[in-house]
């Protein structure tokens, strides 16, 4: 059978022709097809991408037939179909895209979203939502798909075309009487539907990029609109267990030009005890009034740590939860990924950790890991890195316009200062597991990881995601700079 | 260092006599125990049992200040702290277990709940929530906590003791002027205290059993509740180390008289293929606008398919499920558990499979692995299944109290019939996929599961979750008899 034809109306945007279908001509596809497709369904188990569907457009109860259909033929027990509906109260207080992210497929995974993202926007928009913004949001989405894409997924999008007439009638002659629409789900029936359509137009030219286009399919004929994408599913599964395709030219984010830099040489701005312990108790009991605060607004903070090893990250931490209530904050120490995390996005275990709305959220390592030990060890290759400049950057841009206060803090210090810490940790019997041959071995690559460092804060400082560089000779200065830094950035977004 | 002494006060409530710890006598203990819970905790890590500890009571700062000690004594990256404040709109829809199940930790981890379920109970009351009531959600903690700690986990409850007078004056010492009391966190200061104070006696009192007791320790010399504690965690992290504790002995869930029965021989109501095309349209829409109505009233449903291998699970389910939109129903395959499901308590990977509010959610086989397979093939001891039915019950019993509709199928039919459609799926090449060895071999044991799935249906019919068995001999009509109940208790549910 030949690969079902798309006609390319723009770049990003595919049309299928419209067809009649008869019984007999949809036997024959079918007989050929079912097979077709549960052979590549147990072919893809075992490969190493995800595979995520996407149906959507005017023609909610065909997604529902197609779906059927799909479950017949195919295994079901390897297909987890996501029709996700209208937003919980937790999930508005995320980015528009962390509900999707949570159910997102693995390697050798099979999702179907029905609606999904690119519906949720336009539906949420007609409904007068003006925040995130609907320009932005289509901005997120088409860099997320691209991420994903560009990451390994087969991602595939079909929009199934129905005039709203024929939409009506469909929903009608199913049953006789329906005692609820979903109407914000079948915006195909919208009361504004001028509106509506102007919105799906301009997601759609969008959201339609080279690395995912869209599918459009003539809903009309049932069969036909199996037909063309049952197909379209099949040949594109298997061309890419085939190959995988050769990748678009990666985009690296721009260098900014006043981002922080390391100081060289490390200032050591020593702070006598005295002064130390009473400026700590007053910041402390200032920042657990701003996370009190907070915590009633649900205004949500995501903060970073990052720095050389025994910069004293931990111990900075501790001083910043310490005077906190267990109730306003969570601490996600962030390790090597597990296999479950490594069949992911590499993104995936991030989304996936956000804090409860009100929180301060605090990352001991994060998805800088990608940009830093990633690189430096070779964990991920050269355009894999370099891409994840920008797909950082969106991501923490969505963080921030959905409220979040994102601040990010960078230690430093210099190689004699890590290594007479390092020679404390081993002569401390209660530090001794703190410190291992991977130490020694990450600070011969110093130069390597300074570079990584630097090219990290150029690329990824931005006004609402800012990278603070704390000198942590002086690991009781460092702290104070810290918790001085969460007061002044939590008083001023608190008001 | 001898095991810190608790005085038992009464079965499940333990006592830790007041002292006063000065500063040495502190220091003193900590030179022993900080090495000695560092090196506890680096063993557990490599064992077969999750560590759950609670801090719940009166002096919630005490909490904290905990907290902070464990965190700075022990490695950060291995214990995860669960505070989780208000239940979220998501989380009021589900069982108020429901948020707790879904953090549990698996073997070898260790979690901190601040609160936890028990403070989550009296809080609700003490505000006037009614539903679900105190004295069940009271026996429902008792029932989990039961089965956690019979399926394997370490759980530690400590209930910090402090006088509401000396509560204020901590809470003013640590900062002179507060924005913002959690007072529904801080119940210790409720309005109507003698109220809160009556709940929690009773909590305590319901909730302190022999397998999960209370200690109560008294807060007031903050040395002495820590070094109490931390102690204590240490004795009985290191006694489980040493020696898995004789079981208590296991609660088999009564006999029910009316349970239904699985009929011999299965008759075969044969239906003639119009009749049958014709009801299932109907039946199909009248599901439809049931879970349609259901999703805008926020009723959820769980139903559960279990049967003879052939018996037509997923055939049913498609039937159930062609008609329906695909926002309003999820169906989850239940196959052989993951690694990390089996690292969990084994109603895990349920618990935190149940649907978003409002939808039917479909189990293609299910929890009753535990007294079927499970059973049969030897994966579960003895006393673990026969437990099982007490624990499968008390589940359902939750969902079934937060307004979940509950009902469980079991496709019933002979090995001749089962024989027949395994040579069927032999010969057609589309469900080949559908049989292997593993089939043929449990056949042979058909009157194991015979014997496990009458025992099944008799311990586990409950008018809230009761069983059908469907004959299904004739397809046809077990499909409808299927969609005929479902539709029946739809419409009863939603009047």
């Amino acid at each position: 059978m030949e690969d079902v034809h798309f006609e390319p109306v723009r770049p990003g945007l595919l049309r299928a022709p419209s067809a009649k279908l008869g019984k007999s001509e949809w036997a024959e596809i079918a007989a050929e097809l079912e097979p077709r497709l549960l052979r590549l369904q147990f072919e893809h188990r075992e490969s190493d991408f995800p595979l995520i569907v996407v149906i959507s457009g005017e023609d909610r109860p065909g997604a529902g037939e197609l779906l059927a259909r799909l479950g017949s033929w195919l295994d079901p027990r390897h297909i987890a179909v996501h029709a996700l509906g209208a937003a919980t109260e937790e999930e508005r207080e995320q980015p528009p895209l962390w509900r999707f992210w949570r159910t997102l497929p693995a390697k050798g995974q099979f999702a179907v979203f029905v609606g999904a993202w690119t519906a949720q926007a336009i539906v949420a928009t007609a409904r007068g939502v003006k925040h995130p913004d609907f320009d932005s949001q289509l901005e997120h989405i088409a860099t997320t798909e691209r991420a994903w894409v560009e990451n390994g997924a087969l991602l595939l999008k079909y929009w199934l075309d129905l005039p709203p007439k024929k939409l009506r009638q469909r929903l009608d002659e199913a049953h006789e009487q329906r005692f609820a629409r979903f109407d914000d789900m079948d915006w195909g029936l919208a009361t504004d539907f001028e509106r509506t359509n102007e919105l799906a137009a301009l997601a759609l030219e969008r959201t339609g990029t080279e690395c995912a286009p869209w599918r459009v399919v003539d809903s009309r004929n049932r069969r036909n609109r199996d037909a063309v994408i049952l197909r379209s599913i099949a040949d594109e599964l298997e061309r890419r267990l085939a190959q995988r395709p050769a990748r678009p030219v990666h985009v690296i984010a721009p260098v900014v030009p006043d981002a922080p830099t390391r100081p060289d040489p490390v200032p050591n701005d020593a702070v006598d005890e005295t002064t130390y312990r009473e400026e700590l108790g007053e910041l402390q009991a200032q920042l657990d009034k701003c996370t009190r605060r907070a915590m009633l607004q649900g205004l949500s903070a995501v903060v970073v740590f990052e720095g050389w090893d025994a910069a004293g990250k931990g111990g900075a931490i501790r001083r910043v939860t310490a005077g906190l209530d267990p109730l306003c904050y969570q601490v996600t120490q962030i390790g090597a990924p597990t296999a479950q995390e490594l069949a992911h996005h590499y993104l995936w275990r991030f989304w996936t950790r956000l804090g409860r709305p009100g929180r301060l959220c605090i990352f001991d390592r994060s998805w800088y890991g990608r940009v830093l030990v990633e690189r430096v060890e070779g964990f991920a290759q050269l355009e894999d890195w370099q891409r994840a400049y920008a797909e950082l950057v969106d991501f923490e841009e969505q963080l921030a316009e959905t409220g979040h206060l994102v601040h990010k803090f960078w230690l430093e210090i210099d190689p004699k200062t890590q290594l007479e810490r390092f020679h404390d940790r081993e002569n401390d019997s209660l530090k001794r597991y703190k410190i291992t041959e991977d130490d020694y071995r990450n600070r011969s690559k110093w130069p390597l990881y300074a570079e990584a460092a630097d090219e990290m804060l150029q690329r990824t400082h931005r006004p609402r995601a800012p990278w603070q560089v704390v000198p942590a000779v002086c690991k009781e200065s460092a702290r104070l700079t810290v918790l001085r830094a969460l007061v002044a950035r939590y008083e001023k977004a608190l008001g």
